[in-house]
């Protein structure tokens, strides 16, 4: 994929590597079924394989592979989380919600299907997340597995992303002017309860005992804002082809952002310095987190 | 609630005393927040709290029972496969899927509300389930709790409830005729796997061991086959105000029902075997499964 910081092999190397053991996995998890019900799986595929960046399962990999967790329960859980982020996208793009068109370049799941189908395959993945991580496929702890669960049905549910989009709904549907103290819990709770979810859960392989995950949690804060931040400049400035979907919806609707509270300039300070806070949650750990700290870079940086 | 069989006490008093349980729970579970996802949860109780059956929190409380385990622990699962069912009632209500207006007798979420907050509190019960589950409260054993998930989420994903309600979309869509056999398998996806799994979390609670589920498993599957006759029964002849829901939408769309296909007598005669062979796989208990048998009498005799 095309990364703004060209010279970032590290980065380069790391996001081509998540991405393809994602859509391997998928691939392997989801084979089509010879029955009535293959339409639904059919559906599932379309929006899980391909065309993703992947951060929230790098986020898990790379977490649990600095506590020396295996790949392969990271990868597990990272289709897990991906599972669970395709959903909320199916749904968020549907006619009663955001209503787009367009999603990673290509129509999106109720356009290429119907509507029906986009529900149920939403729910169906939705599904697959919490398959996944109760099986033995991702780890033989149990303890490991409920904890993933309860991590990410915490992170997804009314106290985490549904949350920030009800939120979401009514700042549009009624015009509230929110204030960038609720444009800020808004987002922490829309965007950030999940990438919090990924390092959590990538601790949670790891087995990081819960005393030692202050830094990781306080990373995956900054990264969370400073990830929305840079969502609403692109969508002020970003390039739709790139982006591979429709941008500039929020300030044709008048809707308050970051952007629009702080102005460009400022948002994108913001943005850079949040990313540099949370390369310094990096501190007491070594090159195993250069990946982490290359993400933070992204995050601001990335062009779609 | 109103029952058929008005002399079957043990039945009435079992779901009375499930009903106040599951409705305190969640009751307790889902405070109102005082910030701008508070809609969200408002939705959500709206849709959770007061009249379903809780024909699946029972299965699970009362297999739980026979074998020893806490109604605390067997409360909670039954909550959340309650809100699985709930959940898969709000998106199947849209006016996508089957464009209902009434459901237990009063407007349906997307009626009372809108249709957004109707995916989004959908979304958020699908997610309160495997928080429930992934928690603490349900059972200090964390095996138990990673196999509940994994039981619930296998029986609602794609190969469980939602590929039967897909079946059952293409049908309509499709005006396929589906024969006597792929209506069986329909619903076996549609009904069976969530009433399958709700016996099986019970048989994980009360620590049943597998070898020693199969009788359980086989009663299971008799009375998900009889439940959905007995719907397709009442979609046929059943009372509108009664069943506080719009009937006789199958007929009206000519798709295949159990009765479309054998006939309202033959269809009955099955359902009622079906009940009395699931009574006979609970030989080897006493008492104790009285109420599982009365449930089996039950759901064949209902009038909603």
């Amino acid at each position: 994929m095309g990364l703004t910081l060209a010279g970032d092999s590290i980065l380069a190397k790391g996001l081509e590597r998540i991405q393809r053991e994602i859509d391997d996995a998928f691939d392997g998890l989801l084979p089509v079924p010879d029955d009535h019900s293959a339409r639904l799986v059919e559906a599932m595929r379309y929006a899980a394989i391909g065309g993703g960046k992947r951060v929230r399962p790098m986020l898990v990999a790379t977490v649990a592979e600095m506590y020396g967790a295996s790949r392969a329960s990271a990868i597990y859980a990272g289709c897990a989380i991906e599972a669970i982020h395709v959903y909320s996208l199916i749904h968020d793009d549907l006619p009663c919600m955001d209503d787009d068109d367009m999603r990673h370049g290509k129509p999106t799941l109720h356009k290429e299907f119907d509507e029906a189908t986009a529900v149920l395959a939403g729910d169906s993945l939705h599904d697959l997340a919490f398959e996944l991580l109760g099986g033995h496929k991702v780890s033989e702890d149990p303890f490991v597995r409920a904890e993933l669960v309860y991590t990410l049905a915490s992170g997804s549910g009314h106290n985490g992303m549904a949350g920030g989009q009800m939120m979401d709904i009514i700042a549009e549907s009624e015009g509230r002017e929110y204030d960038l103290h609720t444009i800020t819990r808004l987002q922490q709770l829309k965007t950030g309860a999940l990438l919090g979810a990924a390092v959590e859960m990538g601790a949670i392989i790891g087995k990081v005992p819960e005393e030692g995950r202050g830094h990781l949690r306080a990373y995956a804060r900054d990264i969370g804002l400073a990830f929305q931040i840079a969502d609403d400049l692109l969508d002020e400035e970003g390039d739709e082809e790139l982006a591979g979907k429709a941008l500039r919806k929020d300030a044709d609707m008048g809707k308050a952002t970051f952007v629009s509270l702080m102005g460009v300039d400022d948002a994108r300070a913001q943005a850079r310095a949040l990313s540099e806070q949370a390369i310094g949650h990096l501190a007491q750990h070594g090159e195993e987190a250069d990946l982490l700290r290359a993400l933070a870079r992204f995050i601001v940086e990335r062009d779609r």
